[in-house]
């Protein structure tokens, strides 16, 4: 074994049920008739000893709580050495607020992320003393954790929804998204929480992996506007959906990646009530759907 | 009746279990032998019917999931019409970040507390158009919610934690940290988190009330150094402590108050054990020790 990996969170911002949603899945998650899901992260380790975590959701509280690995191993001790954000979206952020406590860790993103974080005085809250703010290079391998390298590569993506302005590109390939790629004793695993569209570039560094976490957001483009829920496209919050030419499904039907889970969907997406058809069609092509808690080796 | 009220969330900063501590209480409610808690919030109705919520904690959409009274009643509908903070602390306004989502309410809080907050753009997740950000002065009524009218007053306390500067005043009386005041129908009823100290104009305001959450963040002023947890005592974070001669219980023996319940607990406080000792004398001297769920109608 050379990489364990947890799904701490498979929802998307928000969450399913998200505070003040009344659609079809929020109430079945409400009632407990299907599982409801806490909002996008992902633990990391190589050895089930050290971990770290990708994207600190606002729900990060409550899934350590939940996640045994992750206990206090003293009366200040985590096995918690970094932690690693992949853009500067609230459902990716938040959660920092909750890891104040004087704990001591490395907190790592792009320049660009860290400015984000750092235009907000309320993160001070993260001690400087202690925790670490390391800037890391596009493409450059660092150590994520003891053991354990990961480098840092441009997606498709847009600014975080806070700082947008008048006019949004959605398919910025920068500093600003990022997917992570780990490479260990040969194997490779990438987590792309969220991605615009399916470049050749990505095609290319994708195809082979052992591996993969995928944006799950929507099952199709106009999701949101469809359940009376927004006037947004998935294309317009810069995120690919499943189903469809353009869908992540199509997209990589064709190319060879040994395991491929989707994470980060929206409380709308119909894979997430277990029964439902478009749950069957995407396990039938070969992904699967990820749920909080769940645990993959590699 | 003329008030529900429920306490959301009725530990303080960190919760129960905080997701770095390993003390007792921590490990406990980890393993479910004592019940866990979630962080500060409490809400409040005239008429069950539309809400508002005092404090907005990091674990507000758990909070929310968790109380059927809450629940959307339509696609995008809530019962709740607002939301108020009493101070600029992370774990009273950390989970405004989860109240984004294009959901109309209005934020109440006074100039002092609103300027911190503005004062981050990540804030900008609420959506001006939609919530009002709305400033309140010091003993001025307003209608927090239709039908129920509250008034904010100073009590001692110090900025949040994240902009301490050098130099660290714990007892200000000001807009940095205030109590609420709900009166209706002829009854009273306050709701004080945070207090660093029961000075004469507080006991004079609070004489009399009908019902009182009160500040139970520490059991003893030296409770996290004995603990081996932080070398700050109560007074240094602002808060007054529930044991000894200056303490809360003793402070409040000789005050008309109907009902004295504790919120905002710390998780190293012993009366968060239900069978404590120390559980058993604030029991013994009239106090309810507040918890998640609870529901108090006056």
């Amino acid at each position: 074994m050379t990489l364990r990996a947890i799904i701490l969170g498979a929802a998307a911002g928000g969450g399913l049920p998200q505070w003040n949603c009344g659609c079809e899945n929020c109430n079945l998650a409400r009632r407990g008739e299907i599982p409801a899901q806490t909002q996008s992260s992902l633990a990391v380790s190589p050895d089930g000893q050290n971990w770290a975590i990708l994207n600190a959701s606002p729900d990060i509280r409550i899934q350590l709580g939940n996640t045994p690995l992750l206990f206090p191993t003293g009366l200040r001790e985590m096995p918690v050495q970094s932690v690693l954000v992949t853009n500067g979206d609230i459902d990716h952020v938040a959660g920092l607020l909750t890891l104040r406590e004087m704990q001591p860790f490395t907190l790592f993103a792009t320049n660009s992320i860290h400015d984000v974080i750092a235009e907000n005085p309320i993160f001070d809250a993260l001690n400087a003393s202690v925790v670490k703010r390391r800037p890391i290079l596009l493409n450059e391998p660092f150590e994520l954790v003891t053991n354990l390298t990961a480098t840092l590569f441009p997606v498709p993506g847009k600014v975080p929804l806070y700082l947008e302005g008048e006019h949004v590109q959605t398919d910025l390939v920068g500093e600003q998204t990022v997917g992570v790629a780990l490479h260990t004793q040969g194997k490779s695993a990438y987590y792309i929480p969220g991605c615009a569209a399916l470049t050749p570039e990505l095609r290319a560094q994708l195809d082979g992996a052992d591996l993969l976490f995928f944006d799950g957001t929507l099952w199709q483009d106009d999701e949101m506007v469809r359940t009376g829920l927004g006037q947004k496209t998935g294309k317009r919050m810069g995120h690919m959906s499943m189903d469809g030419p353009e869908g992540s499904i199509a997209g990589f039907a064709d190319m060879q990646i040994g395991r491929k889970v989707f994470v980060h969907m929206n409380n709308t997406n119909p894979v997430l009530r277990p029964n439902s058809a478009e749950n069957a069609q995407a396990c039938a092509k070969g992904w699967t759907i990820g749920r909080d808690g769940m645990e993959i080796t590699l």
